[in-house]
This record gives structure tokens, C-alpha cells and sequence, in this order.
């Protein structure tokens, strides 16, 4: 009846799909075919004091990677939307500290070059995964990717967003799934865990869930955690704030430093049952 | 802005809620507080032979209760819809045989003698979970329910239609969450697994998972019963035939009998790191 | 990718959709094939007066049929859920004095002698699209049928409901688009005008379309009904009460009986811009 | 429950709002107020004769706009994505002939110079509307701005959106209703008709409907361009090809510039029922 884009057969994801399963390796640190991801940090950068104290609750807790954001795509034009490029170099620092890697958003082209000066991972947002100059311009950097699927996004959408990032050079993508917009208000979004476990068959890049933008509240982080490492993601990205109750954005969703160490514990616990080891 | 049915509190599952969470002990099995269920079993009874032989192999497997239905709703009225009243007869017998309580669906409220007389736990379907007149009938009944989530109804909604069952006399409740209708086509639905933590939180009741009718293909089912376990799900209810390429229903869905082993071993792993024990 | 139940072709509609457009004639007044059908009265037969006072009131603007609703499916057990049986006698005797055919809506297939002798065309509710029991009673009725489409039903199913009453003997069916439920809440259901425009393509059924429950509020729903009419329905069906503020059922939708002559006028000046007339 | 982003009152937008309705006025033609926009032309510039022949067509019929995509944002990176800048300079020379100011779509923040140099309007797509960089550039911008709203998002969510336009300084912006995603098939996307009389209410914007994308056929297209103009909507944009049976591009839902002519007329009936004049 109706259509959609015919879609052109994914010509580099399907040459990579062949390969073996894509191992994302930064600073020692792998996520991929064994490997899980701990990403964790806080949802923004909102000073240097709470970026080290999230980095190093982390760092110490056994994530892997460090996730915060510089430009914070935000609804309205009067919620705080990040310190940019502060941020990066408060990033930067936290990094250097913890020798966690740096995951962080790229959210227009004309940065393209201050963020990949300082992150380890690009990360392009799910407003913007149809955004496609910003596609091109990190299909040709030298960082992976990790692409946030949109919250209206089909899988068949969420690999040719891949494609457009491939087909310029760029093959280390890292997939992630964050919750789909559905009438239920339960959740945030509606974690589409199902969508996680078809691309597992679809491709051989790695899928990592974020369980935070989902829950839109704390105590429902976890359980979406332990399912998300369950039915097979390659790694979860999660908030985490020294002090939820004082965050500028998003503080309801994001998980206390203090109880990320028993968190990680027991994400772990089901990827070592399913024969995979963190980082 | 615009309004939705104003929802009086639920008077008799807060009731059930203030005391500790509800156990389903039928034919000693038990489902809920820590005793993770394992329902399986063929999607319809189509003959004496498959269904024997499907009870026998769950059975066999460490299933903790039979499913098995024989007033099939089909959107179709030219599709096969069930044996009716002699697959009643035929799941006695593998009830009888193998000493698995059975789970069958009621569809309409003349046959609910019928239907009451073979059943342990009777089944209210995803279509059926606003159809109040059926509600309560099975509100009337001494047998445990198990309440299918409809496929566009809010969690709000579901609690409600087990308010009405409560209501009218039967608290034991089995919630059952089975996959919403969205956007997405990977997935024959997608299985919403932030519903299932956010039930766990709001009511005592305990809540299993359907991940057969969201896979909606065999290869898909095994994640997300894995998932679902480790969200905290209190059981799977999920579909095996002996040969599911010949299944007059729901075929490419149905695990093969030789397959449920492994399967439930996984499964049970992930419900004893979570604490729980099968049955 | 993933199935859904595969369709056999509607062998009874398809050989209605030879045939020229199905008008449905009761009682003087007809709907379908340039014949547009405005069906008003109450959500909820509250009383004698509120439904005789609603029924002269759309009978003086030029309403076609009367609504009104004597079984009430309602989310919660402890809503008003109508006044049943009395009900039908209010309804017979406000037809009896306005001349207004009725239409209103059967929920239980015990029920379906009593309301059968009331109703001039008997309704299937959203709720019950999917009602197997239910659409087999009405499909052996000698009375046309009104049937909603579910809030998550596509129009693949609403037609297969269809064939489901037609395959039984009762071919006289006026489908009814209601809203399907989305994430949007600027309305309380998203009117999906689009199925009705592909309805009209697909079969030669009047179609009618429900402004008042998906627009949720009452200015809402005379743009929605102008819109209906301009899509090319056969009809509306409107909420209309004396007192909307002192409605028991869906007040805030509700039009009050002195605007809807306005209302009705602008309907109908947009029906015959199609060529269609009233009634 | 879950939260969203909390938005802070449209500081800008209210200011509007408070005012007499928004009249865009371009080049002599006006939308907004009592003027009813008919945008029309080719989805995309394929070539000059193609825009030439699709322009003449269109003014010829009545239209008070033209419009065609120089870039296209497409699903798949090897699906044709328009001329760039080349089909710029068509446009101009199609404008030039015909008198009908130009709405084209701005996809890179670094093409806004180029684009404003010929565009009359320039259109934000949906896939952009939260693509907080583009919306700066124009909102800086001194041309109207067309908003599409996202395929997903909702009414507050383009409101916001808007606003974030606004607070740059250009407050001439058309919304645009072009269809939400909904598990719906009979028809690409779910026209969303209950947005357009929300916005109707909550702004002074005006609003615009495409019934092209989410019809997704081409005989889908009248029906609820009559629909959105019955609601109440400020005008239409529809695609309109010489030969949409060779088109590159979403072919299949394009009007033939033949039967624009009818097209037109049927649709400002229904304007002029409602008190409206084209252009």
C-alpha cells in the first residue's frame, strides 16, 4: 500500500556483517564480540567539581568507558543546554585523571573538530540521527561512533544512519537503542529490547542500550540494565551524578555515584553468565 | 489537555499491595515471591499427538505449568481457531499425564464451566483485557487468572482490568505482559520490558512474560525470555510444538520441543542470580 | 521480517465491494452513497429527562439517528457503567417521540435478545472489535451493525472484524473510525483520517467517524467532524448532552445540545460541497 | 511518572499569541488570517525542465507558492539526495518565470547563506526540527520559516521548537503538519488533523498541512488535503511532477501537474467555506 525509501542494500555494513563481529578498541579499553561496556558519567557537564566526582565513582566502580555531555540538545531553548566547549576540557581532564576514555556528543558540524580533538567516541544524539551532514562529517573522522537510534526510528533506519556513516570511511560504528516513543507513560520511552536482540542478527557491529533515557526514573534504571546485558547488548550507557537531586538536567533518571558500584556488580554478573567479560 | 478516564485508586489490589507479594500456588507449583514460573506448551491444540507430545517434552524440560489454547481469537475468521471443547479434553489428559497444571484462554463468557472445569489458571487474552463482561465471570471464579496486557493498553489500563477481576471477589491475578503495538516491524511487537519493572514497583501481584507473541520469530524468543527474567519478571509463558514448521498457528514463533531444554537452563540461570528458583 | 497473521481475502466483503455502495437504510433514514448520516445523542443514557432532552434536541437540528449509551465499557470497575437494561426503555421511548432511529451498543453476547429489541443498529465497540463471541451474535442479527475500529486495530483488522460479522449473514455494516491511540496528547485519541480515505478505496461499507472520543474536548471536535466530513465519510456520531458539566461520562467532550444546530449546519454545508445530503 | 523535559512557558511565542494572528506575507502572497496557502511543486529538483514544467503548472492553477528540495535528506545514502546548489539556481529561474516565491529546505547549518539567497521561505524538514543548530541559523535568518513538525514529536515539542526559532529574533514561522509515525500501514505516516486544530488554538502561527508524505499514494492525497483544509488549516503543501511516474523521488504520491488544476479548485471550496481566500 504505502511506501517507504526502498532501501538500497547496506553495501558497507553488509561487508563488514561477513567479517567477524567489530571489536571497538580505545585506549585499551574494548567493547564488542566479549566484551562489555560500562559507559557510565554524568547525562551533561555541568561543572569541574561534579564531572571528576562522577568520573572517578566510576572509574573506581570498573566502568570502562566515561560519558558526559558538552552540547545538550534540549527541548526548550531555555533549558541549560551544556557549557560546551568548557565542558570539553573539563572532560578532558577527567579523562586524563581516570584514563577512562571520553564518550561525548557532537551535535553540530562546525564542531566536528574541537569535539574529536578531545573525545575518544563520538557520539551523535537520537535528535540528530537523521541529521545527515553531521553523518558525513563523522563517517570521515578517525573515532568511533556510537549512534543513538531516533525515538521514532525503525532498525532498517538505524542501519542505513550506519551506512551513511560507513559509506565514508568510518566502519568502528557502535549501535545503541534508547527507547522508542510508544502512548505508554510508564517509562519515558519504551526500551525496545527486541529491536537490540534483531540487530544482534542483522549486523556485526556492536549494540550498547541506554537504560537511563528510557526509565526517566532511578529505580527503574537497573532492572532495564540487567535486560539490556540479558538479551545481548554489547554494553549499557548510563547516567550517573555525585548528587541526582542538584542535577541541572535530566536528575530523576540519573543513578547516585554511590550506588553505581552495586549497579555494575550485578550488569556484570549477567554478562559473565552470558560468557562475556567487562571492557 | 485531553482527558483519559479518571481512575479511582484500586481498592482491592492497594489491599493486596499492603500485604506481602502474592504466590499463585496451583497443584503445588508455584509462581511469584521468588518462584520464577516456566509456562510452555503448544500455541493451540491442534491434535491429541502434538499436544502429548509437547506437554511431555516441557515436562520433561522443567516446565512448571502447561499452556495450551483452545478457543483460538484469530483476526481472520477463515483461520484455524481451535478445537474448542474437545482440546479441553485433550489437555486434561496431558495434565493428567504429566502432573503440569494448565493454562488455557477463556473467550467468551458462556463457556466459562467448560473452560473452569479443565483449567488450573485461566487465561484472559490480550484481546480480551477491556472486555468487561468477561472480567467478571472470571472475577466470580475460584481459579487463579492469568491477565493478558492488551496490545495498545497502558499499565494504568492493565491494573484496572485486574482491579475488576479483584473486584468481584478473586485476587489471585497473574499480570502478563506480551509486546505493544508500535511503529516498529522487526519485531512482530515490541515486547515492553519498562513495564514490567514499573508493574513490579506498583502492585504485589506477581507478573510473567510472553515473549513469543513479540519475537513473533523463533530466534528472537530465547533473548528476550532472558531479558525478561532479568527484569525481574516473576516467569515466561511461552510457546513450543513439536514441529513448528507444521503448526496451523503461530508457527515461525514456536520453539522446537528438542530446543526447550537448553533453553529453560538458560532461563532458570538468570531467574537463580536474580534469587529465584523455578516452581 | 516478523509475521502477523496472514489474511484470507474478505470473501464476503469483496463480493459486497462489486456491488455498488451499501446504504444503509433504517426506518426512513439511510447512510452511505451520498446519503451522510448524523448520528448525536448522549455518551451514557443518565436519565429520562438528560436523554429525552438530548434526543428533541438533535432530532429538531437535524440529526439522522440517535446515540446513546445504555452498557458502558469504562476503564475502571468503579466508574459509572450505565443503566443497562432501563436504559434500552428510555432510549425506545426517546425514539418512539423524536422519530430517530437508535443506535447503541451491545457488550455482552448474553445480552444480545434484549438489546436487539431496542436497537434500530447495534454497536460494537472499540473495546470489542476483537470481540470474536460478540461479532458472530451480530453477524446473525437482522439489524445493521456499527462497528468502531480498536484503538490499536489497523485497518486490515477492522476489515477482518467486518468479514468476521459478514461471514455470518449480516452484510449491513457501517465501519466507524474513533482515533488510534499515539504518543500525541494534545488529543486523547489521534484521528486517523487517513484509514478512512483508504477505508472508502477498500470497500463499498459506509463509513462513519467518531470526533467526540478522540478529540477529548470540545472544541476539538467540530474541526474534526468538518474535516470527517470533508475526507469523504458517510457520516459522524457525537456526543451531545443537555448539561455537558454535569455529564457522568466523558463531560469534557460532550457538545451541548444548543450549539449543535450550529454544528450540524456546518457539517452538512460541507456534505453537500461533496454532493452528499442528510440522511 | 516518567518525566520529559519541562518546559518553560514560550516566552516568545506567547507574546504572538497575544497579537492578531500571524500573516506571512512573500512577494505579494499571503498565508495566515484568512489567507489560504497553496504550496505546490516537484518533491525534488530533478532538472530544469522537470522544475520549469512543474512550476508553470502549478501558477497556472492558482498557487500561491512554489516549492521543490534542492537537498534532500534521504534514508538511505544511496538514494538520490537533489542537485544542491545547482537546483537552486532552477528554482530561481522558475520563480523568476512564474512569479511564485520559493519554499525550500535548509539541511546544513554551513548551506544557510546559500539557501536565504533564493528561498523565500525556508523550510526546516521534520527530520530537522530538532536540530538546535539549524534552528539558530534560522532564526537569525530574515525570511519566514517553514516548520515541519518531526515525525515523532509532539504538539508542545514543534511549539518548542519554534520558539527555539523565535527567541533569535524571527517570529515569521508556518508550522507544518506532514504526518506522525503510528503502527498504521494503509497509509505512509497518520495525519495528525487533531494537532492542527490544537495548534490552531495554542498559537497565532499559522498552520500548514502536507497531505502528500503521509498519504504515500497519490490518490490518498485530495481526501486529506480536503480534510486539512476543513479543519481549519491556513493552507497546504503538496508535490506536484510533470510525470510522477518518472520521478526520483516518493513518485508514487506526487500529483500529476494535469490534475492539479481540479485539485485546486476542490480545495479552495472548502477554504472559502470556512471564510478563507487563496493566497
Amino acid at each position: 500500500m504505502a511506501g517507504t525509501d526502498v532501501l538500497t542494500p547496506f553495501r558497507v555494513l553488509n561487508g563488514i556483517h561477513e567479517a567477524s563481529p567489530t571489536v571497538i578498541s580505545v585506549r585499551g579499553r574494548r567493547l564488542g564480540n566479549g566484551h562489555f561496556g560500562l559507559i557510565a558519567g554524568p547525562c551533561t557537564v555541568e561543572s569541574r567539581d561534579q564531572t571528576l566526582s562522577s568520573a572517578r565513582a566510576v572509574a573506581e566502580a570498573g566502568a570502562t568507558m566515561l560519558r558526559g555531555g558538552a552540547f545538550k540538545p534540549r527541548t526548550s531553548p531555555y533549558a541549560f543546554s551544556g557549557l560546551g566547549l568548557e565542558a570539553l576540557e573539563i572532560l578532558r581532564e577527567a579523562s586524563d585523571e581516570t584514563g577512562l576514555p571520553v564518550v561525548t556528543e557532537l551535535l553540530d558540524p562546525r564542531h566536528v573538530e574541537e569535539v574529536a580533538a578531545i573525545a575518544d567516541v563520538v557520539q551523535v544524539g537520537a535528535r540528530n540521527m537523521q541529521n545527515y551532514p553531521l553523518l558525513v562529517e563523522v563517517g570521515r573522522l578517525d573515532r568511533p561512533v556510537l549512534l543513538k537510534r531516533g525515538s521514532s526510528a525503525s532498525v532498517d533506519e538505524l542501519l542505513n544512519a550506519a551506512e551513511c556513516v560507513a559509506k565514508e570511511g568510518n566502519e568502528r560504528i557502535i549501535l545503541c537503542e534508547r527507547g522508542i516513543r510508544t502512548f505508554e507513560r510508564a517509562t519515558r520511552y519504551t526500551l525496545d529490547l527486541g529491536a537490540v536482540a534483531a540487530l544482534k542478527q542483522r549486523t556485526h557491529l556492536p549494540v550498547v542500550v541506554d537504560p537511563s533515557h528510557a526509565a526517566g526514573e532511578r529505580s527503574l534504571v537497573l532492572p532495564l540494565a540487567r535486560a539490556a546485558a540479558a538479551v545481548g547488548a554489547d554494553g549499557i550507557i548510563v547516567e550517573v551524578h555525585p548528587r541526582p537531586d542538584e542535577a541541572l538536567c535530566d536528575g530523576p533518571q540519573q543513578l547516585a555515584a554511590g550506588e553505581f558500584r552495586a549497579f555494575a556488580a550485578e550488569i556484570a554478573a549477567i554478562a559473565s553468565l552470558l560468557g562475556k567479560q567487562i571492557g
